[in-house]
């Protein structure tokens, strides 16, 4: 009696796992969409949220939504956490952690009462939709991406030091030559000077008035416009790279030719048989 | 004499289409030139009447010039829609639809008064001049752009829902640590910040004030300013990849296989001898 | 006798001409450092003495000064004019109009008082280094540069006409959406807003108020940041086709195998000589 | 007895050496870690310390820390010295100079009192993080970007010689165009204007008023968008070509010649059998 009542219970777990994690099924897909809508509803309260004459105004109804949305995805939570083949390892996965998390900050606020910081870990929400994509072609162009990115990590860590490095300098010397009397209050607001102009974003709140600030501004802009090179460059190489038809590494029996196109059967140069 | 009539009928539509469509004789040429002229002068009206000072001296000038080009243009729609060889297809064609688009404002405006929005119509006739750069390699170049941009559409729907992300979370954090009382008023305007740095835009509407706030946006300027490498990267590899030299399109006389390596002289799929 | 006066002469024309032309010499290479010299201090005069404060101080000194180069250049351009093998040819090249504007404009002050529009023409003088900078591996590179630019003029065409026209459309939305009352006053104005968005350079002179014109500018900027990509994937294709090895259309009359490297004697397939 | 002193003295050196420069030993682990920790401590204090308010509060704990990395620095640098295969070309090295520099500037502020361009020397002391970072691989993949960079350095001087002349000719045009009246007080600080423009900065400290104005600095705005390329297609062209595998490193047993195409049976320039 035990037995078929653990069969039962293995079935049903089987069930809400397909149904759950997979997109082949009507029941999944449809699992899907509304998961999307879910998250993108309550993200958007959130957001509403925390537009004052919206709060004024809505200001329960988004009360009340909120709880809907964190009971919806706690029931979600607890399925997935029923269904799952390895129940420590999904708690401790990325994805794991990003679905408690969506989840407890509206619990929390009960006890805690509306801490702010709680908003920044709901909207974390958002996440989840990398969730819904699980389309096979995006995820193998996702790939592509992530393997560029992680071929090319070491040439970006030493772009990113001496970018740090630059602006530490920079903004030294900005600070010298402006001084306080200029805005130029202290380094670290410089350092943010520096950044503001060598990233070319701009904001103007603080701007040299000395013509030697002003010289010294315009070679941290060049600087700024021409080292944007770097990251691009070694990005697109990476993933023309990785993008670009390899040979594979095989040798003609017969004429000895190495390097044959991907899925070679016979040599293309003497007609032989590759034996592969 | 009613089949003859509809032969004359013929013989007029099929001149017209030349004329209006081709660009090889005198007349049709002639008529892209005169067509482009009154794209470009309708719009200059649209944009000119929209100055306040322009307008209070010249309103009646731009009023009559509206009226003209309105004129022409709905001449040329009904010429356009006689000649077609598939009217309907014309009708709801891209550029059947954006030339009608280009005539319906200025009637529309007769019923309902000058409603604002149809001012952004108008504009849209500037769309057409797309139609008379119908030279052919002109839109060869254009076609290897499109063909970058198709083939690498997935990487970039990748890169922007990763963009959006960032910019929603960047932006939660911001209105977190700045608050109101910087002028982070609420949870979309923060959002709205965010995009602005991120993409190194940079107005100085708004700005960080708090030491965290800025070291948080220089956070947010640095991701900005080397992730533009990303889409750069996708369209470089893309464009280089569709504009190399491709296989020699010849076929094997034994198995069929089509397309070798240059240099090929066996199959290398059969190991037949290709015979080049 | 009047031939060896115009032997003398000729003789004199191309001594000047190898001493102005010419790198080789050290008559030639002192006449380039000292030139360079007079074209950097002139156009430095030009431009501290549009400083106020600089020119009440040393008003005078500048007024000799520009003078006294003016002279210098007409000297020079009369030498040039002397020792051209074709004068015609000369006066009508590139670097002949600009030598002659860079002097036209002090004599020119003499009948028309000081013209404002001059000080652009005499800045122009700047474009005479690159005559200084006749290195030849310069010029090389710079001949690279050049090449993929004009193989690449029209992708690049068809980009600027889409961003021109996707400029006037946002400028047009923006106009109606944000309107009069929060500084976008006209058209034109709203389309240089949309182009300072678009551009990623954000001054922040004009920048939308409503949460629809925000959205509206998230789309500008979202655009502007990505299509960056276009441009530069287009150049650096071009780039990287130039520079590449091309193999030399031959084919082996022994085993028929086409395309060898450049400056190949023997096939690398075979052994036979390949006769070139 | 000498002798034996003399040996002692040289086995203390190397001993030292290798603490000092190597990396191997846990020793020379621990004193690379704790370096890293001293030079970013002691490059906090430098930018602490130019805090108005934390000054005030903190000033006597920033001036004895700053003094206890000076003589720590020191120290070190006479250890360095000390135990340097060979001393006079360690002086004049890279990193002699930063690190005499970084103790140096405390030691003149004894003599010639706090003088403010002392700081940005002491914040120097940030590029001896890049001694610490001996890492084999980190090395390879900058010595990557520094072929690329030299490679390239003749094509990038030629396009920024183009770039300071297109800035000193569009801010001269401005100039005429907008005037004092506007903003636009002299041609330096137009030119100003126009790199911060060109590099797509855009503080918005100064922006064109007029039409014309307006119309111009759309011109700049989009030169300086699309010529971006330029730096980025020259930089990824040369990173590329770095990346891309070379030819096969196979001598030619009759004439000689080294590196040949891959897949090559016989050397391609006197056609004897490479025997691969």
């Amino acid at each position: 009696m035990k037995k078929l009542s653990s069969n039962t219970l293995n079935h049903l777990r089987d069930r809400i796992h397909i149904i759950i994690e997979g997109t082949d099924t009507p029941l999944g897909k449809l699992f899907d969409i509304v998961l999307l809508i879910a998250i993108a509803a309550s993200v958007a309260v959130v957001m509403l949220d925390s537009v004052l004459y919206l709060r004024l105004q809505f200001g329960t109804v988004f009360f009340y939504a909120e709880w809907f949305f964190t009971i919806l995805f706690t029931i979600e939570y607890l399925l997935r956490l029923f269904s799952a083949p390895n129940r420590v390892r999904y708690v401790f996965s990325f994805f794991g952690v990003v679905d408690l998390l969506s989840v407890l900050p509206s619990y929390l606020s009960l006890i805690f009462g509306g801490v702010q910081y709680l908003i920044v870990v709901r909207i974390l929400r958002i996440l989840r939709v990398f969730r819904v994509l699980k389309l096979k072609s995006y995820m193998q162009q996702a790939g592509f991406l992530a393997a560029a990115l992680r071929t090319s990590q070491q040439k970006i860590t030493v772009f990113f030091l001496s970018l740090v490095l630059l602006v530490m300098i920079f903004g030294s010397v900005i600070y010298v030559v402006e001084g306080p009397e200029n805005g130029f209050t202290s380094i670290p607001v410089s350092i943010y000077w520096a950044t503001v102009t060598l990233t070319t974003v701009g904001y103007g709140d603080m701007s040299p008035k000395t013509p030697l600030g002003q010289f010294i501004a315009t070679m941290v802009m060049m600087t700024g416009y021409s080292i944007i090179a770097v990251p691009t460059g070694i990005f697109t190489s990476e993933l023309a790279k990785s993008m670009r038809p390899q040979l594979h590494p095989v040798t003609c029996p017969n004429c000895g030719k190495f390097g044959h196109a991907a899925g070679a059967q016979f040599c293309d140069r003497c007609g032989h048989d590759l034996h592969i």
